[in-house]
């Protein structure tokens, strides 16, 4: 499969419902990136805003380390990259892994909300991205063992998403038609009945 | 301690650097909390923002028992608050538990991201919530054990946070003087240089 879409296309296709923060309706997770790489300003900007985020205690337990690209980071990572993210990833300009701190730095209990925190942190880091044009994609998809290995994690530190972060390119650069596919393919979201709830199973009755 | 501070100048206060999404700058956790109520269409936007988070192979493992003032689920939920959190959160129009399914629902397999993404997707929540100027301020304090007896919560959902929702009031409105001194206190996040790394324990150089 090829694609004539255009950037702007795609990102019209792929557009939440209106009404919606600009920034949540705008973001989705390409797979396209270009060889335009993020400014320092920008970055700094991206993390400031993880910065802000919740965080049970205020225990701010999130940790990003930050590969740019050819980077012996940047490097690291991407080789930890499993199936189809290794055909794409590799070409952020940015790639990032989030981690978590399972204990208190205050006093090393145990932090049982470290990877919630890890992930609302993230989120706004994602929007804090989308609104400034720079295009998120965050993966599972790759070999913890080795990341831990690699970049020599302690065993205290939970490991999230690895995220490529960069300026979004056209769908029909994508290396093969898989990927292409996938890139141009819709949306698909659960309806809020499923998971708004006034009760455990029972949906909240929005009017 | 009483505090003479209007909302505006608490919020003033309270107000993250500018040059990040205003949602981002402007949201903090407040706990005077309004007799205003949220509307159901509010309400629906902010669910809505949720609803469309990145999450792992798109699982949206999310779940939200929503309990709106004077329902069986506020009372519930508030019965469940320990601490501090019992004196005021209460007073919230909404108080919402987020869960999170771990078990992927198309397969039954374990969805090892599924804290990570309600965290994310809660992350979207308040963002959204600040942007229609609607106040959020997230409790781990609550009893874990009795919140899943009284709302019948399945083993499979882990318990997120509970979230107090609704129009701010003046920190006067407090109960309580620790209160009014815990609302009024300045905001402490740690700098960037101990969070984004360029190798673990190594700051990454945003120059």
């Amino acid at each position: 499969m090829s694609t004539t879409l255009s950037i702007s296309e795609l990102n019209e296709m792929k557009h939440a419902p209106a009404g919606l923060l600009p920034a949540i309706s705008k973001r989705w997770s390409p797979r396209s990136f270009s060889d335009r790489d993020v400014s320092p300003a920008d970055l700094a900007k991206v993390f400031e805003a993880a910065r802000w985020a919740p965080s049970s205690s205020n225990g701010q337990p999130w940790t990003y380390i930050v590969g740019l690209r050819n980077s012996e980071t940047h490097k690291k990572i991407a080789s930890t990259l499993v199936g189809f993210n290794q055909a794409w990833a590799p070409l952020a300009s940015v790639l990032i892994l989030g981690l978590a701190n399972t204990k208190f730095a205050k006093d090393g209990k145990l932090n049982t909300y470290a990877f919630f925190d890890l992930g609302a942190a993230t989120g706004f880091l994602v929007l804090q991205a989308t609104a400034l044009g720079i295009a998120t994609h965050q993966m599972a998809g790759y070999d913890h063992d080795a990341i831990r290995k690699i970049l020599e994690i302690p065993e205290d530190y939970a490991l999230g998403s690895v995220m490529a972060l960069g300026y979004q390119d056209e769908p029909a650069k994508l290396p093969n038609p898989k990927l292409i596919e996938m890139e141009t393919s819709a949306r698909n979201r659960k309806p809020l009945s499923e998971f708004v709830l006034s009760a455990f199973g029972q949906p909240l009755n929005l009017g």
